[in-house]
């Protein structure tokens, strides 16, 4: 019942699964990868040379431990934590989207109180991109823990905007990195390696630990024809598959698919079809505002067929504006109009770049599509591109807001057929092409549910990796490994915390079990007074419903539910009306019963006892 | 706010819009449709050829209104009016599922206020297929008029269940109808044409009226080798374009889908591959209950490879028992085992049938998946096929259920590469085939959103109908034809009703906006006693919430937020506590902006004032 007065457990505080799956390596023996390692001793960055010539006895000492906060068996909020010795770092700190069981939240990021107990050996945090399932949830975690933030430009960039939004702007230390370069953590070192994502300047790392190479592919797809003319380096992958590397931790998110992730420039050739189609018309474009690579491709064909470009959507502006200073985005001068000025131009010398791909009901596509936005109105002379897919759940919002545009006579693009978008991740070719330069000694599939992490896995045995050495991760297991074994060691707090408004973590199972009950069948006060030295109810009881049922016309319904209610109080005796614990509980049950009987709901009942 | 005590509006009764995109059919002129009739005077089912042959001045002055009363810009609830002179009757009456703004509602089904208002006039009901978004309005439709209601035997038969169980079995007359057999309606007549679809016993109508005939595909594909060995009267569509088709309603579900829907065999096929790749393992198939044809193949499979079959769920249950005895599904005896006997037989020799497909939380596999299913238990010898995609909205349900039967260790087949699920519903081509065949001087696409209709409305331009015959219609729009015209000519109630528990249309908009907000925010409740007298505060204000906040945890919250009832008290006097609006108003206010600058949320809050 929603009134229990029962502790507040937070959300999966309590996960103690080891891991029902887990695979552990049973015949520790001598290997070819160590072999490697002493036959290649001049370690590329040098700095962490020493460890990695250390001998095989000391290696067996100083094993690593993996300790996954988030990201697995679930889609966002990635964080990892890796340790050696004495010393740990950070990998991404994301946030996640609440699911349709957590009503009213706003976002989700991990439980930081593992981290939060280790603060002091925390050197720092390093970051593979500026998606918010990577950094969305940085400024939560820095807000506990100040240690220096690593990453590469834009995605530096990207957490500033964040961290002014929180107040932390001044006090928190920015790196930038470039790819190629390491970042020590006390015995550790991070290496930057460039791969290819549906954002700038994502990165994959090379982490160097004295029990060997770690190797995180971060978010990743291999686009051989990528639109700023850098290719994943595949070469460092393979450099370090070469001199040999313990475990390889790979993005899980597209295992499913088969073959090769399409480039990025296959939609800006699709845009190029699409902008000579709708010619003679605006053409309204929406897209994550993340994907600059796409912006540009937007940019570029609207140039080439000389049309203005206005921008929609406050994420849309911020990062536009962002990557425009950082040189992330090459537009000639006079290309970018105010919204304001577009009045002075036809529709057919315009681009409306926009927010709002996954229907987002805030978004400006969508409020365009329901005639809301001030200085939009949908016609038939619009042609308009979804350049999205809809991320599972929201299909029922885009299909909304495609129907919407539709009945305004535009044209809409949305359907997989035109080719307007392609995934940021690798498909199952791309994973064996990682599998097969890096050629790991352990596999650890990460980003992703249990499916996505299961087949991935599957990818690896196909690859040769024998099953003991693939670990399929829980968030919270402590993964320990070095040239001799991998297994799961032991468990640490790991979870979902809920930030709702200024809340982090003040809703939990109870106040989302009240929510859900509430959004079910509403709520029935019942209101009565009691005479505190006779013991006599001297006012009510009053019925008062929210959500429950129309009141004007339940009126019946409602008198004969307080007719049952003074029936019950009429048999109590005054030591009844003293034992209000009992007296609520015989209330809500009558009532619960009554209303049950005749609507086949149940709705939250709250019996109120006033003293007077 | 959530206490407005506005007067409740049935959602979308006041819908007034006649059609933003409308076309009209402009220019009145001689048809060629009219000549072929006078060619063809013999109507092929005699009953209905005088008004067939009727001249030309008469069919004007009779013309046939459509009143699509769901079904239209939106999935489920089709329901159809077809009235000419004095005579009406209904196609179809089914139901939908509530959409994620619609929280706690069971059901949706069509607003039947103009039927009730007509009831003298309505003729019958005649029914399509047996699908829940067909038949499932029936019942309460049945309850407001009691008609005769036509279909074919297994669509009979699947009411009939719906009827025992809202007491109405025995109250209502069930007509079965044959393919090819005409029922008459007053001065109209409607005649069965077998269709194919996922569920037998389908059919389309063709709705002889003196202004014409109009055809009615009801839910449709075109399938050259189902499973029942009939395909689609291809025949009776052509005879009756040969004779001239007035109008014609067509399936538009799959009007975005280029090509030929697979046939249901091509899924018999993908089975037969499977259960060979199964062997030694349990195989579970989840797919729909009512697909028979393709719960044929998974038992003709088991036979093939010597396996028993149990059968799980509800519904799963009840409809193979109503195809059993209807001779709908042939098995040969011993085949079906009780679920208690399947312990008898090893994992190998078994195959479970079970609801679940869509991933509906209290559904057999759900359950399974959960562990929580009393009788199964998943393990890595379980072999699973989920026969079905996901309907959207649904899809992260399934995923749940393919993730946790994952994790067990069982092999999930589900993916779209294996072929174990085809579509009920024609794609583009086979729309093209039945506008060949029926040569419709009219068109109406029905049975899907916007984006549907519209795109099926291009398909017919495609074949050759101009735009100004097509009609993109909305619910509740009276469509008026005859030989000469085309138009929306007015609106009648139309809208969704919802039913929740045994209410139906008690839940309202006002009801549904305080379930939302009660989801996303919670509430607090603030009580005080007023001594009616003197008009002073004798009690609190005392402050209860539920859904808000973990309260154990935000004790100093609601401390200071009592804090500032008490001086907002404080400066009351003693006129201010005898006007309780205001004082509500005011203390409502008050707690609403302190709470929301602490916390930037908005929970409803109820103040209660008792009177002593």
């Amino acid at each position: 019942m929603a009134t229990t007065d029962g502790k507040e457990i937070r959300e999966g505080k309590t996960t103690q699964n080891n891991g029902r799956r887990m695979q552990y390596h049973r015949r520790p023996r001598q290997t070819q990868k160590a072999k490697v390692l002493e036959q290649n001793p001049a370690a590329r960055n040098g700095k962490n040379a020493g460890q990695q010539r250390a001998p095989r006895r000391e290696n067996r000492k100083n094993p690593v431990r993996i300790i996954p906060l988030g990201g697995l068996n679930e889609i966002g909020k990635n964080m990892t934590v890796f340790e050696c010795c004495n010393d740990m770092f950070i990998l991404d700190c994301g946030l996640a989207f609440p699911d349709m069981d957590m009503p009213g939240v706003d976002i989700v990021i991990p439980d930081f109180t593992y981290v939060e107990n280790n603060k002091d050996r925390v050197r720092g945090i390093v970051l593979t991109h500026g998606h918010e399932d990577h950094i969305g949830g940085l400024a939560y975690l820095l807000k506990k823990i100040n240690v220096p933030v690593y990453g590469t430009r834009l995605t530096l960039a990207l957490v500033k905007g964040k961290l002014e939004e929180h107040g932390l702007a001044n006090s928190v230390k920015l790196c930038e990195v470039q790819p190629r370069k390491t970042v020590r953590m006390g015995c550790m070192a991070v290496e930057f390696i460039k791969v290819n994502h549906s954002i700038p300047g994502a990165v994959g790392m090379a982490i160097h630990t004295p029990a060997g190479i770690i190797v995180h592919t971060g978010d990743f797809k291999v686009d051989f024809s990528p639109i700023d003319d850098e290719v994943i380096d595949l070469t460092r992958f393979g450099e370090l598959g070469s001199r040999g590397v313990l475990a390889l931790m790979a993005d899980s998110t597209n295992a499913e698919r088969m073959g090769f992730t399409r480039s990025e420039r296959t939609v800006g050739d699709s845009f190029e079809k699409l902008f000579d189609r709708a010619a003679g018309k605006r053409i309204i474009i929406a897209t994550f505002s993340s994907n600059i690579h796409r912006i540009q491709q937007i940019i570029d064909n609207a140039v080439r067929h000389k049309r203005k470009v206005a921008i929609f959507g406050r994420s849309m502006i911020h990062v536009i504006g962002t990557a425009l200073e950082l040189g992330y985005l090459r537009v000639p001068d006079g290309t970018i109009i105010d919204i304001d000025e577009m009045s002075r131009f036809p529709d057919e010398r315009v681009v409306l770049i926009t927010t709002g791909s996954q229907g987002e009901p805030m978004s400006a596509l969508t409020r365009m599509a329901m005639n809301g936005h001030k200085k939009v109105t949908i016609t038939p002379n619009d042609f308009i591109i979804i350049s999205a897919t809809p991320i599972p759940g929201n299909e029922k919002y885009v299909n909304r807001v495609v129907n919407e545009l539709m009945r305004s006579g535009a044209e809409v693009i949305y359907e997989a057929m035109y080719e307007v978008h392609v995934s940021g991740h690798a498909c199952q070719d791309e994973l064996k092409l990682i599998q097969a330069l890096t050629k790991p000694r352990y596999f650890i599939p990460v980003h992703g549910e249990y499916k996505h992490l299961a087949k991935h896995a599957q990818i690896a045995v196909s690859m040769g990796i024998p099953e003991e050495r693939i670990i399929i991760g829980e968030i919270g297991n402590v993964i320990e490994l070095d040239d001799q074994s991998i297994r799961v060691v032991s468990q640490v707090p790991a979870g979902r915390v809920m930030v709702d408004g200024l809340g982090v973590g003040d809703v939990g199972s109870i106040v989302l079990r009240d929510r859900k009950h509430l959004a079910q069948d509403g709520l029935i006060i019942v209101v009565i007074g009691i005479e505190k030295i006779t013991n006599t109810v001297v006012s009510g009881p009053d019925i008062i419903s929210r959500g429950f049922v129309y009141v004007r016309e339940s009126e019946v319904l409602m008198e004969e539910a307080r007719q049952v209610l003074l029936r019950t109080l009429d048999k109590c005796n005054s030591h009844d009306l003293r034992e209000w614990g009992t007296l609520k509980m015989k209330l809500r049950d009558v009532l619960s019963e009554y209303i049950y009987g005749k609507t086949k709901r149940s709705p939250m009942i709250l019996p109120i006892i006033m003293e007077v």
